[in-house]
């Protein structure tokens, strides 16, 4: 097996955020879930548009956000996602370029914009997700450049590429390409409703060893193994998964693998201001310690640092070197 | 005279913001003055841009943010300027319209692209703004809407529409219509080196009677009569303006009116983030303030009310209700 060139590599939905402050009332008139991530069309998306507040506009996207993270540290990151040629799918790529992401996905043409997601933030912190896929309906298994998934330690791929039609077959082949160059491969669940829309798929990834790493939240694992019972979910989930992270919010993280569970507090984050991308960063900073050869504990305490620092500011990409705020905390020893 | 429709009616360069944090040295490479606002072509906004870290997108422009200002404290609010039939172009007016903004200048087809300005965030919150004027340069008097001219109690204008080459036409009528319509004129000076391209003309709009009321702050005010000494050109200014407001940042505000001058602290602003639109916004909450009918004590306090909730983030419009601040500080009655 050769030296990675990457540490970690992401997989999934490339999509542009827009960021509006709202109130309870606005989600209860538009029927939306608080917390949960809708699928919408170009209509439903011109419609709500309309109807929000002042927007930001940042990249996004599970997968991005968490090579964003792995860059930050310090990593080696790559990024496979599809974008169209227009001015958001520009303003994607620069993000990725910025940062010094690897990007070898050739951009859409000819097909739907590039994809975005209207991200409804409550005086709560919460945030209720409307998607419009758009040109990620369009990622299909020629656009898993076969180099960048052998060169990369940790193959990682967002629960939510199994909406896009073509996608799941993209994402089915990278796990092969890099279970081939005796690489790993991680998943997150991405929320509840996408485990509701394919528990059975995501279930039998484990159980075929088609994934290694498993990334969720309690939610998400109660969803996945559907029990109300936290407990009986983490003894299937021990079985299921070699190595399976549950993240517990406040709480901070658990780590299940080889028979054991170890449970990592976070240090308290006093000011959260926006909670889009904390699971997306937390599965950054494990993995980079992952990659790097870190023991579980540290990888979930990068985790929790990565996570930590992304609450505290509208957005789901790092405004503060996440390297240097590792260091100050030592946790780059 | 009529009762107005609009409290205040902005008109300037209609600019996307794109905003990245950086370092010095960054500055110091690519040749940029600090705090101050250059002008670019399409060719370096290109150049730039391939440059810059990641980003944020939000509607700026100096007038765009006064308007939004106005209307956040609860006043009826209008704007005139050009964007372009694109991306960016919908974006703005999106964000005009979602706060009630009047917006009756119609888009610009086949010719250049909105614009936008590359704002780059030094740690010291210092902003340095790299403007490509894009649609802006055609901004003509046809656009100045006679209706909402004559409607707006105040129509306030921004320095840098003496940049794009028609927009001074369009300036000069929307002056003439206000006066002819019994309203008042207000300008800002915009930033020194804009006062250093076009003083003779900004001191002949004073002295000529074109416009009753500037705000400028204290470097705006020095480099308008070209002296190093701020007694002097506070005389000066007091001789040629009505009304002059003058901003002092941390110190507050000056007022200078009828013979007299005031000076109104204001309120510490503890963490400052990001200083892009103080101005637009002090500007906004004063001439609220001026369009009600309050003492000009209490629309320079309304002004660094606005100014003190912008300091607080990324971002030049307000995120959090100024109606609802100022009535907690006692502002309203």
């Amino acid at each position: 097996m050769t030296t990675p060139v990457f540490d970690v590599l992401t997989i999934g939905n490339a999509i542009v955020d827009v960021l509006a402050q709202t109130d309870d009332a606005f989600l209860v008139a538009n029927h939306l879930t608080k917390g949960s991530m809708h699928l919408i069309d170009a209509a439903e998306a011109e419609r709500l548009y309309d109807l929000m507040g002042p927007t930001q506009l940042v990249s996004g996207g599970c997968a991005g956000n968490t090579a964003a993270g792995v860059a930050s540290l310090g990593g080696r990151a790559a990024f496979i996602g599809k974008v169209a040629a227009d001015d958001l799918g520009r303003f994607y790529r620069h993000d990725l370029n910025a940062v010094g992401i690897a990007y070898p996905t050739i951009d859409l043409n000819g097909g739907p914009p590039t994809a975005r997601s209207m991200i409804l933030i409550t005086p709560d912190t919460e945030r209720t997700m409307n998607t419009f896929l758009g040109a990620c309906q369009e990622l299909t298994p020629d656009d898993i450049d076969r180099e960048t998934v052998e060169g990369a330690a940790i193959t990682y791929l967002e629960g939510y590429l199994w909406d896009p039609p073509k996608a799941k077959e993209a994402f089915r082949q990278a796990s092969r390409i890099a279970h081939g160059a005796g690489r790993k491969v991680a998943i997150t669940l991405s929320d509840s409703f996408c485990v509701d829309r394919y528990r059975g798929e995501f279930v039998g990834l484990l159980k075929t060893g088609a994934v290694d790493i498993l990334f969720a939240n309690h939610h998400e694992v109660m969803a996945l193994y559907q029990t109300s019972d936290f407990e009986t979910a983490l003894k299937l989930l021990h079985v299921d998964a070699p190595l399976a992270i549950v993240t517990l919010g406040p709480d901070g993280s658990m780590v299940l693998a080889d028979g054991d569970r170890i449970n990592v507090p976070a240090p308290p984050v006093p000011d959260i201001v926006d909670k889009t991308g904390a699971g997306d960063l937390y599965a950054a900073g494990f993995l980079f310690g992952l990659a790097k050869g870190a023991s579980h504990q540290r990888c979930a305490e990068l985790g929790s640092l990565a996570a930590g620092e992304i609450l505290t500011h509208i957005g789901a990409r790092p405004q503060h070197p996440l390297h240097d705020l590792a260091e100050q905390r030592g946790l780059l020893d």
